[in-house]
């Protein structure tokens, strides 16, 4: 019990166009830490303030978006215990062998009702967020945080069909919470669900779409509003497109800058929102007041962010 | 000699359409504290940290725009030496009395190139920051400090014609530095000027329109990014018309939010921008960067930024 | 699984001297919503976002420190599955029926290794944060954060004997993760233990004392290292006797001001600190690194930190 | 007029016992730029933001302290004007050549009433701030804000005798402004002064010794609370001697942390403060409230503070 079973997105891995342009975005620009490319010339990176060997896998392909994303889960006991959950909620799950996916241990692979591909597994290499474990101090050397100043890989948002099904899912199998829902006001209709295995507002939502396995966007944990007005001001400086500069989501309360790379997957940074718990009451928006649900700043919504995914 | 003369603006005078609407705005919503009205009707207010009576007045009309600005001076010794300097640069100075306008000294005007009628003034009556002279400390009570978190008037933008003529009484005549210019790339055009009287990267600037005497914006002091997240989320929770939610000007480095009072006039937050000397060099953008020029975090120029005015 | 079973410190109840003096301490000047004042004269507090009734009780007494704390687990169920737990650990647990304790279902108490009194709770009335669920937006209105602008309460660090015991039992029993320890270098001795199971660094923490059941502090938490500014600028204003002026722990990495309430109990405010996650490694101080330990910012360690509690 | 005549605290000349652990503690440390040693082995450092080619110099020595500061006036002319106004008011000027001090035009030098010497001079070389005058940008590459992110020498504090004295020379021919004064209670002698030639708080300021011509600190502008905690976090991680960690003056109002570099020279960082004009009320503090005057966060004078200086 306390925080056990499910943990946390602990990787995501992205189709990029043109992997030099990818390398310097991810690498130079995100400040990320490249840690190694393997023999299919997939280039892996991590976040400065995680412990396991990579968070972010980009893979060279002709088409962008999502190859699959994978949540950490305590130990090798919740795999096999939720594998059969898994198939008896009605998907049927691939057993990868370790090793099969560097660095990491085995892993549980299934298709989600919003047809994304997911991993579970239980090991990853850890090599550690370069202030070892005696005596570590609070303060990484200069270079360590760099670039946007991003401290961890945070959640991602998927786009598809079915995606009640997807949040009962990860409501009845996997113990998260629902925290948010925005839903048409007239039909009552999910448009977009929010759920959370922590204390944060979420780990990982899905948005209605017209068709399945859409990639939204993959979004970094900033550690304050600070952080996120001087990742502003580096996201202009290099030119990267800006979908929308900064502002607040109300679902969320989080502080929020959304961003393409090269290939045109949408990226975030992120800082904030409230503690959830548990006994959270979940909270409702409805598309009457659609703007403030997605920027409470200028209650304006963007067409883009609901159109354009990769 | 160091800082005297010319010192800042200290008052703007603006026409609302609906002065419940407008005293519901700057006072409850911005956070100004209202100090009187007068006989006509115009309703005075001051920002927290200021020690005169009042910075911004609001003044009842069937249109909107701004009536004048003032800056103060030093001393009457200031004005005496100002008003035939002024005149001598060609622009024929009204002498107006000490109390015609309230709390106030004697008053030269006069109307600039652009168009728009300026004020300047020694004496204001001085009602202080709550705090305040012996053993200050440095905390208002709770309340004082409310809505925007607004510190104090800071500067405005005026858009009209013969903008080179406006900057050039300001250097030759007021001794303020031109601070940044915006010009088109192949013609050298000015589109832009900013010019300063501190350290601040302008307190005043002019912008090119087709016409004369057009009102861009009255602009308020935060003490940092964090207020102006602060203000952000005030403003989207008010629903405040947003034209741009937080960025950040390439001109000045300021960071900025851009809003509309309820009678169509834009208002401002800023916070940062670098220390200007008079000896800081002049720095010149031009439009093959204008998007970066306006709003550096998302270099993208908003059309409305440079076409609606007051 | 994920965030389940024990969820969080919902409840410390502090002996004050003088209630009219607490009130203006934890009301007027940290800022707590005060909610309800018992038959037996206990005064009850709230955090602006938190969602529960109360999460302090003052209880009027003529000596200082804690009475009890309580955490708020998962469900009723986890309740029953705990008590035995804790019995064959060997801790005695008393039930206590709902309603005894006001707004709050039925309760376990139990008495911890080191001498201080535990509760156990499932439910406890919701009154919410002002926010409503529907469209709740991301601002409260005016005044309802103010003070200190705390969020919540974050922990307790409780001083006693058998510290060592008290952690087991929060490992073994309960799920709680080690995150840091303080040791002696020399004989390894544990002086500080810190345990967590959420995201947070710690959730509850303990340091040795030679005598049982002393209470150390209670922490609130901030949204910011700007809000723990602000904190400390009102802390001065009201005069509140400060131990520790703004400064950042080496363990957790948080932020903190320590102060006293009017009884002499030790209050925190606390922003930051990594994100925890069950397979995050222990982290281990030693006494040759205490000053960094304990206050990074300036490797100062307070005698008084370790010696003065109630 | 607006700010003309004597502009800034341009150079500070400091001794150092260590050369190499003064250039590791100021430049790998405090992150300021080294741009020039000179014949005499004198180190030459710059802030980032700082247009001129240098503000700090280090004079290798066997002795702490302060050799000169300077002051940078607008022009020549406001050399040729304030020469015989220095003599009038009683203090002989010695003339220094161009380029007897490195990047720099002639100087006047001259004694204070405290007993330090000060120079005035118009011309120094100019290298900028990396981002150029023609589309300039926000944001300078990475690595150019470092260490304890420092923008700009800010002011420095004297300590001596004579210190009515030293401030009405300032007031009378300098004409800066008496913006704050800490006053014995009793008694109304002036125990430290403050004086602004800008809408600083201060520019330099005067605290009263028994013996001429000591050196309390030099102090770095940093632009935000938010980088203060940041300084806090590096100077903690080099492990540099604090005297004084976050705290905020009452005088000033401006945040603050008082360190030593390895010769036992104070430096402190700084941000934040009120916006001074000349009509600006001038604050009294007296020694009723000596520790909010000092510091207001935890009220508490700390002793070193008024006997520690080189």
């Amino acid at each position: 019990m306390a925080l056990r079973g499910v943990l946390r997105l602990g990787e995501v891995c992205i189709r990029v166009l043109d992997m030099a342009a990818a390398r310097r975005h991810y690498g130079d620009h995100l400040g990320l830490h490249e840690v190694m490319t393997d023999a299919e010339g997939k280039v892996y990176f991590k976040a400065w303030d995680e412990h396991d060997h990579h968070s972010i896998v980009l893979n060279p392909s002709d088409r962008a978006g999502m190859d699959h994303f994978a949540f950490k889960v305590y130990d090798d006991a919740t795999l096999t215990a939720l594998a059969p959950r898994i198939e008896a909620f009605g998907l049927p799950v691939t057993h990868i062998a370790a090793g099969i996916y560097p660095k990491s241990g085995r892993r549980l692979q299934f298709v989600l009702p919003s047809g994304h591909t997911m991993h579970l597994y239980a090991e990853k290499e850890q090599i550690g967020n370069t202030l070892g474990t005696l005596n570590p101090g609070t303060t990484p050397d200069e270079g360590v945080i760099r670039g946007l100043r991003i401290n961890r890989l945070d959640h991602t948002l998927l786009g598809g069909v079915n995606i009640d099904e997807n949040a009962r899912l990860f409501q009845e199998v996997f113990d998260f919470d629902l925290t948010e829902r925005l839903i048409e006001t007239e039909s009552g209709m999910s448009l977009a669900l929010f759920v959370s295995c922590s204390t944060k507002p979420h780990d990982i939502a899905f948005v209605l779409q017209p068709v399945p396995n859409r990639f939204h966007h993959v979004s970094f944990l900033l550690e304050s509003v600070n952080d996120l007005v001087h990742a502003a001001d580096m996201i202009g400086k290099h030119r990267i497109p800006v979908e929308v500069s900064p502002n607040r989501h109300g679902i969320t309360r989080g502080a929020t800058i959304y961003f393409f790379d090269p290939s045109g997957n949408r990226n975030e940074v992120f800082a904030g929102g409230y503690v959830h718990y548990p006994d959270t009451p979940t909270l409702t928006w409805n598309t009457d007041d659609l703007g403030h649900a997605q920027f409470a700043q200028d209650n304006t919504p963007r067409e883009s962010f609901l159109t354009v995914l990769t």
